[in-house]
């Protein structure tokens, strides 16, 4: 497999910075001795103006796109809210988002949901807020645009080519690869890329969400409110998942691999032009 | 691949329970409509006596077991609690555990990480808090008996067989699958086995504790603190996951696929007998 970089990825994993993975020695099943780099997993937490909000593991890069994209999924940190700074603190391990007015986001920490995937997971207020009146675009999806996409975010060098156990996610438009994040919780991953969008100004209407994670409830949900009209993944689905793609109507595809894949919800946007 | 239920399991997944997995129709690359299964992911509210722990995603199966473990896994509910009663209700999708004498588990609720894996994860307490004191025994860990397991367990009827997207998770004694629980969370799966091992009284100490999910800080702790002395994934590895296991003398095993595997820590149980 030749490795390399689309020309239309603005953002790529490093899988050559040091800070990333940590070179072990270990033993395999013969017992020979054998050197290998695995993930680094560090803390890091996340302030809201004076309020410590959660301490997120992480592998440590764009610490502030994902304080942002964090916040702003977690509802806790809206459109409209004006941003006047975000700090991060390399010693500390801490990144300090800054709004102009406080927000409303100590009553979203009433309820606790553990979701899929996690230790323990906690949804601050309601999982489902947001969606009732959700109309996602109806930009279309084409089978020829997702084959690109498969085969180019498998050649991009990346954490997961060189490490292993890490999660990856891409902003994609159309055939083309626009952002890709990687960290060891897949929802860190698609919380760095939605920071990144909202840093940047990056538009959701005419993209496309892959995701190396499971279509849980709880990415299903995520990416709706992101307001992108389709979510891809490499892994399998989960019931409620697509019961509640289908009542938003996202398009969910998953098990792609290479050019196969199963569309499960909102099948009206893809276009099959292969 | 040939599936059968090795003998010694005494808990098995159920992929023909209907409640577990929903049928679904889909489209596939070619637009061909597709009929399958897709495991199920339901809201169930954990209570200890009179208090909302939290709610987690699940598969819906062994709710009592689930809770059992949850709490225990969470130190809210030490072995010295006397527990009077689990009691769950199907239609709520609540389940009460119930104790002699309130616990200390408020104290618990203080801090929270966002663990990997997760939408956003809560550690109560200190996540290593535990681990100082904790002396794990020197079970041998035989190569001969990795390998046993590797193939029986992947022979086991699953709801990963029959529908994916799931996590799996099995404890061993030697060359023996004992019980395997399978849960759209690998920590939700974990918690059942804890919960079937506090219920039943089954010893932990000459146990090896198989998952599905990455060796990642959180599971390492969670199996060191149940006292399993060996932690076995066909997943790989996080820096500190292989940092935490050296420090407290936890075997870790990644990466296991057919006869090969990578031990990085604990390497002075495994037998190499092979």
């Amino acid at each position: 497999m030749s490795v390399q970089i689309p020309p239309t990825l603005r953002v790529v994993p490093d899988p050559a910075d040091p800070r990333l993975t940590r070179a072990v020695t270990g033993r395999d099943q013969t017992g020979a001795a054998v050197d290998l780099r695995v993930v680094e997993e560090r803390p890091l937490t996340i302030y809201l103006n004076s309020r410590e909000i959660v301490t997120a593991m992480t592998i440590g890069d764009h610490p502030e796109w994902l304080a942002l994209g964090f916040l702003g999924n977690q509802g806790m940190l809206r459109a409209s809210d004006v941003v006047t700074g975000v700090d991060y603190d390399d010693e500390l391990q801490v990144v300090v988002v800054r709004t102009e007015v406080e927000t409303d986001h100590e009553a979203k920490l009433a309820r606790a949901t553990r979701t899929s995937g996690c230790a323990v997971g906690t949804v601050f207020g309601d999982m489902m807020e947001g969606l009732e009146n959700l109309t996602l675009p109806d930009t279309p999806l084409r089978v020829s645009d997702l084959r690109a996409l498969s085969h180019a975010i498998n050649r991009t060098p990346s954490l997961y080519l060189q490490a292993g156990a890490i999660h990856g996610t891409c902003l994609c438009a159309g055939p083309d690869p626009l952002a890709y994040f990687e960290d060891v919780g897949r929802h860190n991953a698609v919380d760095k890329l939605a920071g990144w969008m909202r840093a940047e100004g990056v538009t959701a209407a005419d993209k496309t969400l892959y995701t190396t994670g499971r279509l849980t409830s709880e990415m299903v949900i995520k990416c709706a409110l992101m307001g992108i009209p389709a979510l891809v993944s490499r892994s399998g689905f989960t019931a409620w998942g697509v019961e509640i793609a289908q009542q938003v109507g996202l398009t969910v595809i998953g098990r792609m691999k290479g050019d196969r894949f199963l569309c499960l919800s909102g099948e009206e946007r893809v276009v099959w032009d292969v």
